[in-house]
Protein backbone atom coordinates (compact mmCIF):
# COMPACT_ATOMS: atom_id res chain seq x y z
CA UNK A 1 0.00 0.00 0.00
CA UNK A 2 1.07 3.47 -0.60
CA UNK A 3 0.37 5.92 1.75
CA UNK A 4 0.37 9.41 0.46
CA UNK A 5 0.80 12.56 2.64
CA UNK A 6 -1.87 15.20 1.44
CA UNK A 7 -0.75 18.10 3.49
CA UNK A 8 0.32 21.32 1.60
CA UNK A 9 4.00 22.62 1.45
CA UNK A 10 4.12 25.73 2.86
CA UNK A 11 5.95 28.52 0.59
CA UNK A 12 6.88 31.77 1.76
CA UNK A 13 8.61 34.98 0.51
CA UNK A 14 8.79 38.70 1.01
CA UNK A 15 6.50 39.68 -1.65
CA UNK A 16 5.55 38.03 -5.28
CA UNK A 17 9.20 36.66 -6.50
CA UNK A 18 8.34 33.20 -4.30
CA UNK A 19 6.25 32.37 -7.04
CA UNK A 20 8.83 31.61 -9.81
CA UNK A 21 9.58 28.75 -7.18
CA UNK A 22 6.12 27.70 -6.69
CA UNK A 23 5.60 27.64 -10.61
CA UNK A 24 8.85 25.11 -11.06
CA UNK A 25 7.33 23.22 -8.27
CA UNK A 26 4.16 22.67 -9.49
CA UNK A 27 5.67 22.01 -13.05
CA UNK A 28 7.45 19.34 -11.11
CA UNK A 29 5.20 18.10 -8.62
CA UNK A 30 1.74 19.07 -9.92
CA UNK A 31 -0.41 16.87 -7.43
CA UNK A 32 1.61 18.56 -4.53
CA UNK A 33 -1.12 21.12 -2.35
CA UNK A 34 1.26 24.18 -2.04
CA UNK A 35 -0.14 26.91 0.53
CA UNK A 36 1.60 30.26 -0.29
CA UNK A 37 3.19 33.37 1.91
CA UNK A 38 3.98 36.69 0.42
CA UNK A 39 4.71 39.18 3.11
CA UNK A 40 3.75 42.07 0.69
CA UNK A 41 3.56 44.49 3.90
CA UNK A 42 6.89 44.43 4.43
CA UNK A 43 8.53 43.79 0.91
CA UNK A 44 11.39 43.76 0.80
CA UNK A 45 14.05 41.69 2.78
CA UNK A 46 17.16 42.91 0.59
CA UNK A 47 18.22 45.44 2.59
CA UNK A 48 16.80 44.94 6.10
CA UNK A 49 19.04 43.52 8.40
CA UNK A 50 19.50 39.59 9.88
CA UNK A 51 17.45 40.11 13.25
CA UNK A 52 14.50 41.79 11.05
CA UNK A 53 14.71 38.99 8.64
CA UNK A 54 14.55 36.48 11.24
CA UNK A 55 12.13 37.81 13.17
CA UNK A 56 9.41 38.14 10.40
CA UNK A 57 10.89 34.54 8.84
CA UNK A 58 8.98 33.02 12.19
CA UNK A 59 6.51 35.08 12.34
CA UNK A 60 5.43 33.40 8.74
CA UNK A 61 6.49 30.20 9.91
CA UNK A 62 4.09 30.06 13.39
CA UNK A 63 1.54 30.99 10.31
CA UNK A 64 2.26 27.86 8.02
CA UNK A 65 2.55 25.92 11.22
CA UNK A 66 -1.16 26.70 11.98
CA UNK A 67 -1.76 26.18 8.66
CA UNK A 68 -0.74 22.32 9.11
CA UNK A 69 1.98 22.14 5.87
CA UNK A 70 4.46 19.70 5.74
CA UNK A 71 7.14 21.15 5.38
CA UNK A 72 8.50 24.73 4.16
CA UNK A 73 10.66 26.06 1.34
CA UNK A 74 11.98 29.81 2.08
CA UNK A 75 11.45 30.81 -1.64
CA UNK A 76 13.20 34.51 -0.55
CA UNK A 77 16.98 34.18 -0.78
CA UNK A 78 17.14 36.78 1.82
CA UNK A 79 15.79 35.00 3.99
CA UNK A 80 17.19 31.71 2.88
CA UNK A 81 20.77 33.91 3.82
CA UNK A 82 19.87 35.03 6.87
CA UNK A 83 16.98 32.99 8.51
CA UNK A 84 17.04 29.41 7.23
CA UNK A 85 19.79 28.29 10.03
CA UNK A 86 17.07 29.88 12.94
CA UNK A 87 14.08 28.44 11.26
CA UNK A 88 15.05 24.83 11.56
CA UNK A 89 15.97 25.08 15.37
CA UNK A 90 11.87 26.07 15.44
CA UNK A 91 10.56 23.26 14.20
CA UNK A 92 10.65 19.19 13.40
CA UNK A 93 9.46 20.04 9.87
CA UNK A 94 11.87 19.90 6.60
CA UNK A 95 12.58 23.22 5.86
CA UNK A 96 14.78 24.16 2.50
CA UNK A 97 16.04 27.10 1.25
CA UNK A 98 16.64 28.28 -2.04
CA UNK A 99 20.71 28.32 -1.49
CA UNK A 100 21.83 25.02 -1.08
CA UNK A 101 20.12 23.81 -4.20
CA UNK A 102 21.50 26.87 -5.99
CA UNK A 103 25.15 26.19 -4.60
CA UNK A 104 25.03 22.22 -5.48
CA UNK A 105 23.65 22.90 -9.16
CA UNK A 106 26.59 25.40 -10.12
CA UNK A 107 29.00 23.14 -8.87
CA UNK A 108 28.05 20.65 -10.81
CA UNK A 109 27.64 22.93 -13.94
CA UNK A 110 30.65 24.81 -13.97
CA UNK A 111 33.55 24.39 -16.52
CA UNK A 112 36.65 26.92 -15.31
CA UNK A 113 36.96 27.47 -11.73
CA UNK A 114 35.19 30.91 -11.67
CA UNK A 115 31.22 31.47 -10.38
CA UNK A 116 29.44 34.29 -10.59
CA UNK A 117 26.63 35.15 -7.91
CA UNK A 118 24.10 38.09 -8.67
CA UNK A 119 21.22 39.01 -5.70
CA UNK A 120 20.76 41.47 -3.47
CA UNK A 121 22.59 43.72 -0.83
CA UNK A 122 21.45 41.23 2.15
CA UNK A 123 21.72 38.31 -0.04
CA UNK A 124 25.25 38.92 -0.84
CA UNK A 125 26.25 40.85 2.09
CA UNK A 126 25.49 37.76 4.09
CA UNK A 127 28.00 35.79 2.02
CA UNK A 128 25.75 32.75 2.13
CA UNK A 129 26.84 31.88 -1.39
CA UNK A 130 30.21 31.98 -1.39
CA UNK A 131 31.10 30.57 1.93
CA UNK A 132 28.97 27.69 0.72
CA UNK A 133 30.58 27.44 -2.71
CA UNK A 134 34.01 27.68 -1.11
CA UNK A 135 33.39 24.72 1.71
CA UNK A 136 31.84 22.67 -1.51
CA UNK A 137 34.72 23.26 -3.63
CA UNK A 138 38.16 25.21 -2.49
CA UNK A 139 39.26 25.58 -5.91
CA UNK A 140 36.62 27.74 -6.97
CA UNK A 141 37.00 31.65 -6.82
CA UNK A 142 33.19 33.24 -6.62
CA UNK A 143 32.43 36.62 -7.55
CA UNK A 144 29.90 37.79 -6.13
CA UNK A 145 27.51 41.04 -6.75
CA UNK A 146 24.64 42.78 -5.53
CA UNK A 147 22.29 44.36 -7.69
CA UNK A 148 19.37 46.13 -6.59
CA UNK A 149 17.95 48.04 -9.44
CA UNK A 150 16.84 44.67 -11.52
CA UNK A 151 13.90 43.74 -8.89
CA UNK A 152 12.26 47.68 -9.12
CA UNK A 153 13.19 46.43 -13.23
CA UNK A 154 11.40 43.09 -13.35
CA UNK A 155 8.53 44.95 -11.74
CA UNK A 156 8.15 47.72 -13.78
CA UNK A 157 8.18 45.49 -16.77
CA UNK A 158 10.73 47.09 -18.02
CA UNK A 159 12.91 43.81 -19.35
CA UNK A 160 12.61 45.09 -23.18
CA UNK A 161 14.33 48.17 -22.44
CA UNK A 162 17.59 50.10 -23.04
CA UNK A 163 17.82 50.84 -19.62
CA UNK A 164 17.24 47.67 -18.39
CA UNK A 165 20.70 46.39 -21.06
CA UNK A 166 22.41 49.41 -19.14
CA UNK A 167 22.10 47.96 -15.81
CA UNK A 168 22.32 44.66 -16.47
CA UNK A 169 25.83 45.84 -18.67
CA UNK A 170 26.94 47.93 -15.24
CA UNK A 171 26.08 44.85 -12.80
CA UNK A 172 27.47 42.12 -15.10
CA UNK A 173 30.81 43.60 -17.11
CA UNK A 174 32.78 42.45 -14.78
CA UNK A 175 31.55 38.78 -14.64
CA UNK A 176 32.33 39.23 -18.58
CA UNK A 177 35.83 40.59 -17.98
CA UNK A 178 36.64 37.84 -16.06
CA UNK A 179 35.00 35.24 -18.19
CA UNK A 180 32.38 33.78 -15.44
CA UNK A 181 30.87 30.89 -17.34
CA UNK A 182 28.32 29.87 -14.50
CA UNK A 183 26.11 32.49 -12.94
CA UNK A 184 23.98 31.60 -10.25
CA UNK A 185 20.62 33.97 -10.06
CA UNK A 186 20.54 34.14 -6.63
CA UNK A 187 17.26 36.51 -6.53
CA UNK A 188 13.75 34.46 -7.02
CA UNK A 189 12.87 37.99 -9.72
CA UNK A 190 15.90 37.39 -11.69
CA UNK A 191 14.92 34.10 -14.33
CA UNK A 192 12.41 36.62 -15.56
CA UNK A 193 15.81 38.91 -16.86
CA UNK A 194 16.98 35.37 -18.27
CA UNK A 195 16.39 36.11 -22.05
CA UNK A 196 18.10 39.78 -21.25
CA UNK A 197 21.11 38.23 -19.26
CA UNK A 198 21.64 35.24 -22.18
CA UNK A 199 21.71 37.77 -24.81
CA UNK A 200 24.31 39.81 -22.99
CA UNK A 201 26.59 36.85 -22.68
CA UNK A 202 25.55 35.70 -26.18
CA UNK A 203 24.54 32.29 -24.37
CA UNK A 204 28.10 31.79 -23.62
CA UNK A 205 27.38 31.18 -19.27
CA UNK A 206 25.39 28.95 -17.63
CA UNK A 207 22.70 30.34 -15.73
CA UNK A 208 21.65 28.26 -12.32
CA UNK A 209 18.17 29.55 -11.36
CA UNK A 210 17.54 28.44 -7.84
CA UNK A 211 13.87 28.28 -8.59
CA UNK A 212 14.44 24.84 -10.63
CA UNK A 213 16.93 23.62 -8.52
CA UNK A 214 14.96 23.92 -5.60
CA UNK A 215 11.86 22.27 -6.55
CA UNK A 216 14.17 19.11 -7.69
CA UNK A 217 15.67 19.20 -4.12
CA UNK A 218 11.82 19.29 -2.83
CA UNK A 219 11.03 16.59 -4.62
CA UNK A 220 13.85 14.30 -3.72
CA UNK A 221 13.11 15.25 0.03
CA UNK A 222 9.37 14.41 -0.25
CA UNK A 223 10.23 11.51 -1.92
CA UNK A 224 13.02 10.06 0.72
CA UNK A 225 10.56 11.06 3.76
CA UNK A 226 7.61 9.60 2.28
CA UNK A 227 5.77 12.39 2.33
CA UNK A 228 4.52 12.78 -1.54
CA UNK A 229 0.47 13.42 -1.74
CA UNK A 230 -1.39 11.35 -3.62
CA UNK A 231 -0.10 11.44 -7.36
CA UNK A 232 -3.69 11.14 -8.93
CA UNK A 233 -4.67 13.86 -8.20
CA UNK A 234 -3.76 17.60 -8.90
CA UNK A 235 -2.85 19.79 -6.57
CA UNK A 236 -4.60 23.03 -4.90
CA UNK A 237 -2.96 26.43 -4.76
CA UNK A 238 -3.96 28.84 -1.55
CA UNK A 239 -2.22 32.29 -1.09
CA UNK A 240 -1.92 34.70 2.15
CA UNK A 241 -0.60 38.26 1.52
CA UNK A 242 -0.09 40.67 4.16
CA UNK A 243 -0.67 43.51 2.04
CA UNK A 244 -3.52 43.94 -0.80
CA UNK A 245 -4.52 40.34 -2.11
CA UNK A 246 -5.49 42.16 -5.40
CA UNK A 247 -2.10 43.95 -5.97
CA UNK A 248 -0.89 40.59 -5.51
CA UNK A 249 -3.19 38.67 -8.07
CA UNK A 250 -2.68 41.69 -10.38
CA UNK A 251 1.66 41.17 -10.25
CA UNK A 252 1.36 37.79 -9.83
CA UNK A 253 0.39 36.51 -13.03
CA UNK A 254 3.62 38.04 -14.60
CA UNK A 255 5.27 35.81 -12.19
CA UNK A 256 3.30 32.82 -13.12
CA UNK A 257 2.64 33.44 -16.20
CA UNK A 258 -1.50 32.82 -15.29
CA UNK A 259 -3.95 34.14 -13.24
CA UNK A 260 -3.95 32.67 -9.35
CA UNK A 261 -6.01 29.55 -9.29
CA UNK A 262 -6.61 28.95 -5.69
CA UNK A 263 -7.96 31.86 -3.63
CA UNK A 264 -5.80 34.60 -2.08
CA UNK A 265 -6.40 36.08 1.38
CA UNK A 266 -5.34 38.72 3.28
CA UNK A 267 -3.30 37.99 6.76
CA UNK A 268 -2.58 41.45 8.60
CA UNK A 269 0.19 40.89 11.63
CA UNK A 270 -1.95 43.06 13.83
CA UNK A 271 -4.94 41.31 13.85
CA UNK B 1 8.06 87.98 28.30
CA UNK B 2 8.39 85.65 25.23
CA UNK B 3 7.25 82.09 25.96
CA UNK B 4 8.92 79.32 24.06
CA UNK B 5 8.09 75.69 23.95
CA UNK B 6 11.03 73.46 23.54
CA UNK B 7 9.31 69.97 23.12
CA UNK B 8 10.51 68.57 20.31
CA UNK B 9 9.21 68.16 16.30
CA UNK B 10 8.24 64.47 16.03
CA UNK B 11 9.33 64.35 12.10
CA UNK B 12 8.66 60.74 10.51
CA UNK B 13 9.26 59.04 7.30
CA UNK B 14 9.06 55.62 5.40
CA UNK B 15 13.28 55.29 6.26
CA UNK B 16 16.09 57.44 5.62
CA UNK B 17 14.38 60.05 2.90
CA UNK B 18 12.73 62.16 5.41
CA UNK B 19 16.11 63.54 6.22
CA UNK B 20 16.10 65.96 3.60
CA UNK B 21 13.07 67.54 5.42
CA UNK B 22 15.18 67.18 9.04
CA UNK B 23 18.29 68.92 7.04
CA UNK B 24 15.65 71.95 5.62
CA UNK B 25 14.01 72.39 9.11
CA UNK B 26 17.13 72.47 10.81
CA UNK B 27 19.18 75.05 8.41
CA UNK B 28 15.34 77.20 8.80
CA UNK B 29 15.08 76.88 12.89
CA UNK B 30 18.48 75.70 14.00
CA UNK B 31 16.99 76.63 17.62
CA UNK B 32 14.56 73.03 17.46
CA UNK B 33 14.41 70.10 18.70
CA UNK B 34 13.43 67.11 16.54
CA UNK B 35 12.91 63.45 16.75
CA UNK B 36 13.32 61.65 13.79
CA UNK B 37 11.87 58.09 13.28
CA UNK B 38 12.31 56.35 10.27
CA UNK B 39 10.06 52.73 10.09
CA UNK B 40 13.72 51.34 7.81
CA UNK B 41 12.10 47.62 9.10
CA UNK B 42 9.47 47.90 6.91
CA UNK B 43 10.49 50.46 3.94
CA UNK B 44 9.60 51.76 1.61
CA UNK B 45 5.74 52.68 1.59
CA UNK B 46 5.80 53.49 -1.71
CA UNK B 47 4.45 50.45 -3.06
CA UNK B 48 2.24 49.48 -0.42
CA UNK B 49 -1.95 49.81 0.21
CA UNK B 50 -3.40 52.91 1.81
CA UNK B 51 -4.74 50.57 4.48
CA UNK B 52 -1.10 49.41 5.06
CA UNK B 53 0.19 53.19 5.42
CA UNK B 54 -2.19 54.35 7.27
CA UNK B 55 -1.46 51.49 9.97
CA UNK B 56 2.29 52.00 10.13
CA UNK B 57 1.56 56.05 10.39
CA UNK B 58 -0.61 55.61 12.65
CA UNK B 59 1.48 53.05 14.81
CA UNK B 60 4.38 56.14 14.44
CA UNK B 61 2.44 58.74 15.16
CA UNK B 62 1.17 56.57 18.72
CA UNK B 63 5.27 56.58 19.72
CA UNK B 64 6.36 60.17 18.55
CA UNK B 65 3.04 61.12 21.01
CA UNK B 66 4.61 59.46 23.65
CA UNK B 67 7.85 61.05 23.43
CA UNK B 68 6.07 64.52 24.28
CA UNK B 69 6.40 66.22 20.45
CA UNK B 70 4.92 69.14 19.61
CA UNK B 71 3.42 69.14 16.38
CA UNK B 72 4.05 65.89 14.12
CA UNK B 73 5.99 66.66 9.75
CA UNK B 74 5.26 63.50 7.67
CA UNK B 75 8.36 63.74 6.01
CA UNK B 76 7.15 61.14 3.60
CA UNK B 77 5.49 61.76 0.42
CA UNK B 78 3.59 58.28 0.19
CA UNK B 79 2.34 58.64 3.92
CA UNK B 80 1.66 62.62 3.31
CA UNK B 81 -0.73 61.38 0.73
CA UNK B 82 -2.62 57.96 1.97
CA UNK B 83 -2.50 59.03 6.10
CA UNK B 84 -2.27 62.77 6.75
CA UNK B 85 -6.02 63.26 6.70
CA UNK B 86 -6.71 59.86 9.59
CA UNK B 87 -3.88 61.39 11.12
CA UNK B 88 -4.89 64.30 11.85
CA UNK B 89 -8.48 62.91 13.12
CA UNK B 90 -6.21 60.89 15.81
CA UNK B 91 -4.25 63.98 17.92
CA UNK B 92 -5.27 67.72 18.90
CA UNK B 93 -1.47 68.77 17.91
CA UNK B 94 -0.60 70.47 14.51
CA UNK B 95 0.27 67.32 11.44
CA UNK B 96 1.99 68.36 8.70
CA UNK B 97 3.01 66.75 5.37
CA UNK B 98 4.94 67.50 2.27
CA UNK B 99 2.30 67.68 -0.07
CA UNK B 100 0.14 70.76 0.63
CA UNK B 101 3.90 72.68 0.82
CA UNK B 102 4.92 71.60 -2.65
CA UNK B 103 1.39 72.46 -4.28
CA UNK B 104 1.54 75.88 -3.06
CA UNK B 105 4.85 76.64 -4.15
CA UNK B 106 4.53 74.98 -7.54
CA UNK B 107 1.78 77.24 -8.26
CA UNK B 108 2.87 80.13 -7.28
CA UNK B 109 6.19 79.23 -9.45
CA UNK B 110 4.41 78.24 -12.59
CA UNK B 111 4.59 80.53 -15.62
CA UNK B 112 2.89 78.63 -18.06
CA UNK B 113 -0.19 76.42 -16.95
CA UNK B 114 1.95 72.91 -16.81
CA UNK B 115 3.17 71.34 -13.65
CA UNK B 116 4.95 67.65 -13.42
CA UNK B 117 4.86 65.84 -10.41
CA UNK B 118 7.15 62.59 -9.99
CA UNK B 119 6.75 60.28 -6.91
CA UNK B 120 6.75 57.04 -5.87
CA UNK B 121 4.10 54.10 -7.20
CA UNK B 122 1.67 55.44 -4.09
CA UNK B 123 1.71 58.73 -3.63
CA UNK B 124 0.93 59.14 -7.96
CA UNK B 125 -1.59 56.42 -7.91
CA UNK B 126 -2.78 58.30 -4.97
CA UNK B 127 -3.62 61.75 -6.85
CA UNK B 128 -3.49 63.75 -3.71
CA UNK B 129 -0.82 65.85 -5.60
CA UNK B 130 -2.86 66.44 -8.77
CA UNK B 131 -5.90 66.52 -7.04
CA UNK B 132 -4.92 69.24 -4.77
CA UNK B 133 -2.97 71.36 -7.62
CA UNK B 134 -6.83 71.30 -9.33
CA UNK B 135 -8.62 72.16 -6.61
CA UNK B 136 -5.72 75.21 -6.33
CA UNK B 137 -5.71 76.58 -10.02
CA UNK B 138 -8.27 75.00 -12.41
CA UNK B 139 -6.42 76.15 -15.21
CA UNK B 140 -3.21 73.71 -14.13
CA UNK B 141 -3.06 70.82 -16.64
CA UNK B 142 -0.85 67.79 -13.92
CA UNK B 143 1.35 65.82 -15.72
CA UNK B 144 2.52 62.81 -13.13
CA UNK B 145 4.37 60.15 -13.27
CA UNK B 146 5.96 57.29 -11.13
CA UNK B 147 9.63 56.94 -10.71
CA UNK B 148 10.23 54.12 -9.13
CA UNK B 149 13.82 53.37 -10.07
CA UNK B 150 15.24 56.55 -8.68
CA UNK B 151 14.92 55.59 -5.15
CA UNK B 152 17.34 52.81 -5.66
CA UNK B 153 19.56 54.72 -8.06
CA UNK B 154 20.02 57.30 -5.13
CA UNK B 155 20.20 54.52 -2.48
CA UNK B 156 22.84 53.11 -4.32
CA UNK B 157 25.29 56.47 -5.11
CA UNK B 158 24.56 55.96 -8.87
CA UNK B 159 23.67 59.39 -9.30
CA UNK B 160 26.60 60.44 -12.03
CA UNK B 161 26.02 57.51 -14.07
CA UNK B 162 25.01 56.87 -17.24
CA UNK B 163 22.52 54.49 -15.62
CA UNK B 164 21.21 57.81 -13.46
CA UNK B 165 20.91 59.67 -17.02
CA UNK B 166 18.92 57.09 -19.18
CA UNK B 167 17.09 56.96 -16.11
CA UNK B 168 16.05 60.47 -16.45
CA UNK B 169 15.19 60.49 -19.72
CA UNK B 170 12.92 57.27 -19.57
CA UNK B 171 11.17 58.85 -16.71
CA UNK B 172 11.49 62.84 -17.68
CA UNK B 173 11.08 63.08 -21.75
CA UNK B 174 7.24 63.70 -21.96
CA UNK B 175 7.72 66.53 -19.52
CA UNK B 176 10.65 68.14 -21.97
CA UNK B 177 8.30 67.24 -24.99
CA UNK B 178 5.56 69.04 -22.97
CA UNK B 179 7.58 71.45 -22.23
CA UNK B 180 6.22 71.76 -18.30
CA UNK B 181 8.35 74.74 -16.95
CA UNK B 182 7.73 73.10 -12.92
CA UNK B 183 8.42 70.23 -11.33
CA UNK B 184 7.17 68.89 -7.96
CA UNK B 185 9.70 66.58 -6.27
CA UNK B 186 7.24 64.48 -4.52
CA UNK B 187 9.58 61.64 -3.17
CA UNK B 188 11.93 63.00 -0.14
CA UNK B 189 14.73 61.10 -2.10
CA UNK B 190 14.62 63.24 -5.26
CA UNK B 191 16.19 66.54 -3.92
CA UNK B 192 19.72 64.32 -4.02
CA UNK B 193 18.83 63.99 -7.98
CA UNK B 194 18.70 67.84 -8.11
CA UNK B 195 22.05 68.53 -10.05
CA UNK B 196 20.82 65.65 -12.61
CA UNK B 197 17.36 66.92 -13.19
CA UNK B 198 18.64 70.48 -13.81
CA UNK B 199 21.41 69.31 -15.99
CA UNK B 200 18.86 67.20 -17.89
CA UNK B 201 16.58 70.25 -18.46
CA UNK B 202 18.84 73.09 -19.11
CA UNK B 203 18.17 74.51 -15.71
CA UNK B 204 15.35 75.68 -18.00
CA UNK B 205 12.90 74.15 -15.37
CA UNK B 206 11.96 75.09 -11.89
CA UNK B 207 12.11 72.49 -9.30
CA UNK B 208 9.77 72.74 -6.30
CA UNK B 209 11.80 70.97 -3.16
CA UNK B 210 9.07 69.74 -1.14
CA UNK B 211 11.32 69.67 2.03
CA UNK B 212 12.45 73.16 1.69
CA UNK B 213 8.65 74.21 1.13
CA UNK B 214 7.60 71.95 4.06
CA UNK B 215 10.02 73.65 6.68
CA UNK B 216 8.88 77.20 5.53
CA UNK B 217 5.36 75.67 6.24
CA UNK B 218 6.61 74.63 9.87
CA UNK B 219 8.12 77.77 10.71
CA UNK B 220 4.91 79.64 10.02
CA UNK B 221 2.67 77.37 11.79
CA UNK B 222 5.00 77.33 15.37
CA UNK B 223 5.08 80.96 15.30
CA UNK B 224 1.53 81.33 14.53
CA UNK B 225 0.30 78.87 17.22
CA UNK B 226 3.25 80.16 19.84
CA UNK B 227 4.99 77.16 20.01
CA UNK B 228 8.38 77.93 19.16
CA UNK B 229 11.61 77.50 21.50
CA UNK B 230 13.86 79.26 22.89
CA UNK B 231 16.13 80.35 20.06
CA UNK B 232 19.19 81.40 21.99
CA UNK B 233 20.03 78.20 22.58
CA UNK B 234 21.00 75.56 19.66
CA UNK B 235 18.19 72.45 19.13
CA UNK B 236 19.06 68.72 19.40
CA UNK B 237 18.19 65.82 17.48
CA UNK B 238 17.25 62.47 18.31
CA UNK B 239 16.63 59.39 15.92
CA UNK B 240 14.56 56.15 16.33
CA UNK B 241 14.86 53.82 13.84
CA UNK B 242 12.77 50.11 13.36
CA UNK B 243 15.88 48.65 11.80
CA UNK B 244 19.53 48.62 12.19
CA UNK B 245 20.66 51.99 13.96
CA UNK B 246 24.11 51.11 12.58
CA UNK B 247 22.80 51.37 9.02
CA UNK B 248 20.96 54.05 9.36
CA UNK B 249 23.61 55.73 10.96
CA UNK B 250 25.48 54.67 7.43
CA UNK B 251 22.99 56.13 4.78
CA UNK B 252 22.06 59.15 6.81
CA UNK B 253 25.48 60.59 5.97
CA UNK B 254 24.38 61.10 2.24
CA UNK B 255 21.24 62.87 2.69
CA UNK B 256 22.12 64.68 5.35
CA UNK B 257 25.88 65.92 4.47
CA UNK B 258 27.73 65.22 7.98
CA UNK B 259 27.07 62.65 10.97
CA UNK B 260 24.01 61.99 12.56
CA UNK B 261 24.76 64.43 15.91
CA UNK B 262 22.29 63.15 18.42
CA UNK B 263 21.48 59.41 19.42
CA UNK B 264 19.66 56.85 17.06
CA UNK B 265 18.01 53.66 18.85
CA UNK B 266 16.28 50.75 17.82
CA UNK B 267 12.24 50.82 18.35
CA UNK B 268 10.82 46.98 17.28
CA UNK B 269 7.20 47.02 16.89
CA UNK B 270 6.84 43.78 18.78
CA UNK B 271 8.90 44.91 21.75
Amino acid sequence: MIISDNRPIGVFDSGVGGLTVLKELQNLMPYENIIYFGDTARVPYGGKSAPVIQRYSQEILDFLLMQNVKMIVIACNTASALALNKLKTLTSLPVVGVIDPGVRAAVKAVKGQKIGVIGTKGTIASFAYQSRLERLCSKIKVIAQACPLLVPIVEENMHNTDLARLTIDTYLKDFKTLQVDTLILACTHYPLLKPLINEYFDKKITLVDSAQETAIEVKELLAARRLVADTEKIGTERFFVSDSPDIFREIAVKFLGRELAGECLHHSWTD
